[in-house]
């Protein structure tokens, strides 16, 4: 190592001055999300669709063909909270591979919430507290999505209330308590306070479908509040390319461009965040870096999922978007990565996929912490669960660029840290880990459910 | 805030080259430690004494009277992986205070074992790596020592092996989920595996004192072992200057010197490595800083101790050491901050408090959560307990500062972040949180256990 650089770190003046939007760059027109309309004949779903549950900002931008989009100063202050994200060369890792590339990881850990997702939670508070809105509902499974936005609605003096997945509310106590601290009200769903919770007091479990449900019924009923999602949507995406817009800086510090980039999926908002300003790059600017989507083979979407019209939730509330999914009423097994364990994925990444431009692979929960465990022990960062994903698809690379003797560029996200998966660990460690596989009758079971619609080309 | 910066950011380059030592700067001669002779006499403990558990290079610093001691390559190297930390500008706190002082803080929780403990555990680590040792053994309370240790352990290719006090590995497995995963052996103290484990076994539930006397047995039985100690030493807080350092460098940056530094104290090196580059200036070139030592009213050593000679263990195995102390087998009740219930202090920060140059002052725990909801509301970063009590002081002088009508320059030590620590939180929200007062009776009780020694000036 040397005097290489290990780190490279970029000065708050060097944080984006515009979001990224894909949709601009996409080859085609994307297919529209449809609703039901008064004779049940399924439409386009429009703007109005949304309004009442997401301020204009928002929605404008979630249907924006603008390439950029201007990130509000009140954002950009405080994304100086924990941005820009340092970005660094993996030479431990590299060393303890063998291998020749070199490899590169852009850490979101650093942030108050401890992920990526405080970068769209403050931009969704603030628009939100600009529209005149006093509260935001949401829903949490693990916490990490309920923890960033109880973060920033407190940034933009917005009341946050969030219901929490019961079996996580009951076993995760500590991302409650973070919540609790910002001043979030956490509830247990199923509640006792919407008509959704009560109609599931029979699954005292809970589910992320039922949260939904508590949170968006809430948000509809009551004029001053709103509801606020933590992936799968446009907009969302779109306020996480500020991750790949620095990762373009910082790899001009390396003076290096990468050959592959890696992120780990569950809704796309970590791997769209990452990757868009890239392949905007390659859309535009001809070149020709590979992307690679790292799933769960658990909740295997992208892999084994159908292109099709689906619900974004269980309950089946929301309009149907075109997206790779696995049926809307799957239920994933209860890997680790909780994060990972939606049954959809953002439409964005699946046309990308859909495309060829993005390449999706699956991974078993016990590689994958193998891969974390060997991370956590040359990098010393122990990553989360979601972006050992990601790392277990870079070793596959720095291991094929052994093979070919090839000096290749890799690039990967490393969205989270995993202070509150410990016990995963322990369990890894114990050789306890569960690995829990995703079979054909799985499969057609889980299609079984997809509603009537149109095909997708 | 405007365009008023946040963070001040330093690039790797700028992690100083140097280690300040204090020991050059302290007016007239420091009293050394002791330990009985042959004859049982007293007689100042010599390198001699702690070659069996500690390499000659960690003695020499020990001893050094050199006011700067260079950073071995391998180490600046190791310490990029997390360093130079940034420096942040509280404006929401100050906003939220209503305050003319201009706030500034040092986040060492940016590591990875997420406090400043890594700074010496990996200068410590490469030294017994170069003399050829194997193996390195600690205690370790709450676990922010035994991770840091196993985390340097990893980087050097030492074996390391943690005993856990009983208490802590039953209650707090998170943390030792972590010391695994980077590869340590961690045991259940009392452990059967040592003499002094086997002698307590009728303490099921251990102590930091059996814990230390555990690894010290293993680390002087076994040549290729050594032992190594997180706080209180002289040599631990010269590696922590590092922090001091860059914050003066911070500091220039953000076009300010502070009025006022603050750290929180339990054995000293956090507060050291902040203090110590800033008390050389006072000292030095005539700058008129004040120093705060934070520490919490449940274990007040520097408050309501004395200053004489003392045992650093329970067990009196270690040298008498000059410092402020409650007694060595005093147990302080059960605070959250695990990282300052030490009946004694770094004898360095001993002799300043000592000599009016360092001002302590104590806190409940209530008070200290208070602060420490207060600032993670405002400025997003949830503290661990321990700089809680720093902060806790902070607001105090701010407070002044308002009185008085005066823009004070503050800046305290962010020595890490409360991860691990949200039960705490918990339990404080809830209106639980216990708040134990430290009596006249305790203080007499305590102090009844001094050895006899000669009196100190």
């Amino acid at each position: 190592m040397g005097d290489a650089p290990v780190k490279f770190t970029l000065g708050e003046r060097d944080i984006p001055t515009h979001w990224v939007n894909l949709m601009a760059d996409l080859p085609g027109d994307a297919p529209p999300p449809l609703r039901a309309g008064r004779d049940g004949v399924l439409e386009p779903a429009g703007p109005d669709d949304l309004s009442p549950i997401f301020p204009m900002a928002l929605i404008l931008q979630e249907v924006s063909g603008e390439p950029e989009i201007e990130i509000p100063e009140p954002v950009r202050e405080a994304y100086k909270l924990w941005r820009p994200t340092p970005l660094f060369r993996a030479h431990r890792l590299e060393k303890e591979l063998g291998t020749p590339a070199h490899i590169y990881y852009k850490y979101e850990g650093v942030s108050p919430a401890g992920s990526h997702k405080p970068n769209t939670a403050v931009a969704q508070a603030y628009e939100n507290a600009a529209a005149g809105v006093k509260k935001l509902t949401t829903e949490t499974g693990a916490g990490q999505w309920g923890s960033s936005l109880a973060f920033a609605c407190r940034l933009f003096g917005l009341e946050c209330e969030v219901w929490m997945v019961g079996s996580s509310y009951d076993q995760k106590p500590y991302r409650r308590s973070m919540m609790q601290t910002w001043g979030a009200t956490v509830h247990r769903s199923p509640s006792d306070l919407t008509q959704s919770g009560r109609a599931n007091a029979q699954h005292p479990t809970g589910s992320l479908g039922i949260a939904i449900s508590e949170a968006v019924e809430v948000a509809a009923q009551n004029a001053d509040t709103n509801y606020s999602l933590g992936s799968v949507l446009n907009h969302v995406l779109l306020h996480q390319t500020v991750i790949g817009q620095e990762a373009i800086a910082q790899m001009e510090m390396a003076g290096e461009y990468p050959d592959i980039v890696v992120g780990c999926v569950g809704g796309g908002s970590n791997f769209g965040g990452l990757t868009f300003p890239f392949l905007r790059r390659n859309i535009r600017d001809g070149a020709t870096t590979t992307f690679v989507a790292a799933e769960p083979a658990a909740c295997p979407t992208l892999t084994r999922g159908v292109y099709a019209y689906d619900f974004g939730d269980t309950a089946g509330l929301t309009p149907l978007m075109p997206m790779y999914t696995l049926g809307h009423d799957f239920v994933p097994p209860p890997v680790h990565a909780g994060g990972l364990r939606y049954h959809g994925d953002s439409p964005l990444v699946c046309a990308l996929v859909k495309a060829g431009m993005v390449q999706p692979r699956a991974y078993r929960q016990n590689e994958t912490f193998d891969a974390a465990v060997r991370f956590a022990r040359s990098e010393g960062i122990i990553p989360a669960p979601e972006p050992a994903h990601a790392i277990r698809a870079v070793i596959e690379e720095a291991e094929a660029a052994r093979e070919a003797g090839e000096e290749r560029v890799i690039l990967f996200g490393l969205c989270g840290h995993g202070h509150f998966d410990l016990s995963a660990y322990d369990a890894y460690l114990a050789g306890q880990l569960e690995d829990p596989e995703f079979s054909e009758a799985d499969r057609d079971a889980a299609l079984a459910a997809l509603p009537e619609a149109p095909a997708l080309a």
